[in-house]
């Protein structure tokens, strides 16, 4: 088992990651005192999880003296929407939940994402925790607090700041997760080496494929996984809110963004963020930051993961621009980029100019 | 002018009360450092209070160097949902609202809570001022950071604490108040009296009449609204969140909510305080922790602002019953109550039976 903790003036939680642990989540929230004035739960999740774990995980939650509901959500990027929240602040009224119960996200980065929204937002404010079933959400979003939906115009426009309880990290549960689900969260895990861990980087770099989970021992998916927890941890304890350093998190994110939206989300999450990284790095490469040599460890890692490194022609580039134009990482007008500048390190770059932006996505539709 | 600070850890803010200080609201924004790093603005009101107020506001904004931009939505209770906070989302989306951008609430506690909610989730939180036009929003609803909109089964259901950076209060605008809003809003003025300010809850027994805006002189409004702002700011700074505290501003708001729901928001929210506190008062006097002479006191005040008194029949008290049950006041299926137990003191209570509310409940109906 590993334990990160992660500590912020006003909550600290901790993230635990351990082979098995979907039964144990119940006497976990006891011992940790958690739901201990109301025992009532809404579970938050998708048909396909609940078929696959739910029973483990509400059969513990009972055995704790937990009273739980269950909602079910349609999954999918589409459906991280204002509607979805509302079913959820449905569910919440109908169970009758109040400001000391809690809520459970089992799924991936929408259903955390939007549970998370719903519980920041119900009743001004209640506990939640996250039990994160892809990689993507095990190693970025269900850590560090960042809860949202889409707008129909952008994506994470809505959104607040409210961090869970507990990472209940359970890596079993990653042998149902698709395929390219699991390449996509690579991207992640990559974007960690990259902009923060070079130790982890070379773990990446001395494992010999990165597209499918077995071809990964359980000891460096551990390794793995705990890393990427530290990592976030860390940058989120120096910067909650995203004032400062925490936007190195956005590495690829810019452009990535864009591609998403533009996609109209049929280019999922991680594949974007891939692109968005070869591409912030050519830029990068253009300013004299970042070497030749870099450029091609992170292309070897992305092609490893059998990620895309460039934009599909069926993503139109005014439509990415203008997707940019409407991205929250905008101040002033000027477009803000995290550019790398050696393996394990990056920089924020606040006015890249929307020229040298173009260029660079012109090239990205060629294959690297 | 009155300048009322109120400070919290990570925020401080100025509540300003001075006659006629509209025209000067750009001014004191970038006085104050205000929407620095992006001069766009998006004003929030109702078409009423834009055709009054408008012209004025946005001269001195844009005078200032603001950018605004100005959306009007229809005024009232019933719009305070999540479809109105929607098309705050939608204009913030067309304006290219940036996280240093402003959000700016012209109106009463509808305008306040919805724009507050839309700020404190746009882009995971940006800044607003609220300009409270209305009695109502002026004493309470503009001060303190609760924000939020209706669930269909139950008020305020959901929302955020995400306090303003201004709250900026025009004495002259309550000229244009309908009679019936001033009166409930002096329903929140006698409970700052009975539960914070015995200089207060004198003052208005000094007066002659409550129960219109042009039998209290300019002097005495001046000193009501000073008196509640600074009741409301320092228990707001004693307990942000409402975990201790703070409920004490819930004094008439248990039974009131319950009304106000249950009377599908036909008895505004004033009206139903007014209410909800007399029925408080007698639920203490059955307790012995407040005597009749006390409860003679508020309901003196109660008719000088020409307030009811009992419940009106055309409310069914199984609906009461039922909205008390969704309230998010109850904790372990506990009523909690506020109680008066001397002039200017009040006292929180956890454990109040559903027997005894019923009681208070009956003869609630029936004149005092």
């Amino acid at each position: 088992m590993t334990i990160v903790p992660l500590a912020l003036p006003q909550y600290h939680y901790d993230i635990v990651i351990e082979p098995d642990c979907l039964p144990h989540l119940g006497g976990a929230l006891r011992e940790r005192g958690l739901g201990k004035k109301s025992p009532k739960v809404l579970l938050v999740s998708h048909p396909f999880l609940l078929h696959h774990y739910g029973s483990k995980l509400v059969d513990s939650l009972t055995g704790a003296g937990f009273v739980v509901s269950t909602l079910s959500l349609p999954p999918g990027e589409r459906f991280k929407t204002a509607n979805s929240v509302q079913k959820i602040y449905d569910a919440a009224q109908a169970h009758h939940l109040e400001r000391s119960s809690l809520m459970i996200a089992l799924g991936g980065g929408v259903i955390g994402d939007m549970t998370g929204f719903a519980a920041a937002t119900w009743l001004r404010g209640i506990d939640f925790v996250q039990v994160p079933t892809s990689l993507l959400s095990m190693v970025d979003a269900s850590i560090g607090g960042k809860t949202g939906i889409n707008h129909p115009k952008g994506k994470n426009l809505i959104g607040a700041f409210h961090q869970p309880r507990l990472v209940w990290i359970d890596p079993l549960v990653l042998q149902t997760l698709p395929g390219r689900e699991f390449r996509a969260a690579m991207a992640e895990v990559i974007k960690y080496g990259v902009i923060w861990d070079a130790e982890l980087f070379k773990l990446l770099e001395g494992t010999r494929r990165l597209d499918q989970l077995r071809y990964i021992a359980p000891e460096t998916l551990q390794e793995i996984l705990t890393r990427c927890a530290q990592a976030k941890a860390t940058i989120v304890m120096e910067d909650e809110k995203e004032k400062g350093r925490r936007a190195l998190l956005n590495f690829g994110h810019t452009i990535g963004h864009g591609i998403e939206t533009a996609s109209r989300y049929k280019i999922n999450h991680g594949e974007a963020v891939a692109i968005g990284m070869v591409l912030a790095s050519q830029i990068a490469q253009r300013m004299g930051l970042w070497t030749e040599d870099c450029h091609d460890r992170l292309l070897n890692l992305v092609h490893k993961a059998q990620l895309p490194t460039a934009i599909p022609p069926s993503v139109p580039m005014d439509a990415i621009c203008q997707a940019l134009g409407s991205d929250k990482k905008i101040e002033g007008g000027k477009l803000r980029f995290i550019l790398p500048t050696q393996i394990g390190q990056a920089t924020i770059v606040d006015d890249i100019s929307p020229d040298l932006v173009k260029e660079i996505l012109t090239i990205g539709y060629t294959k690297n």
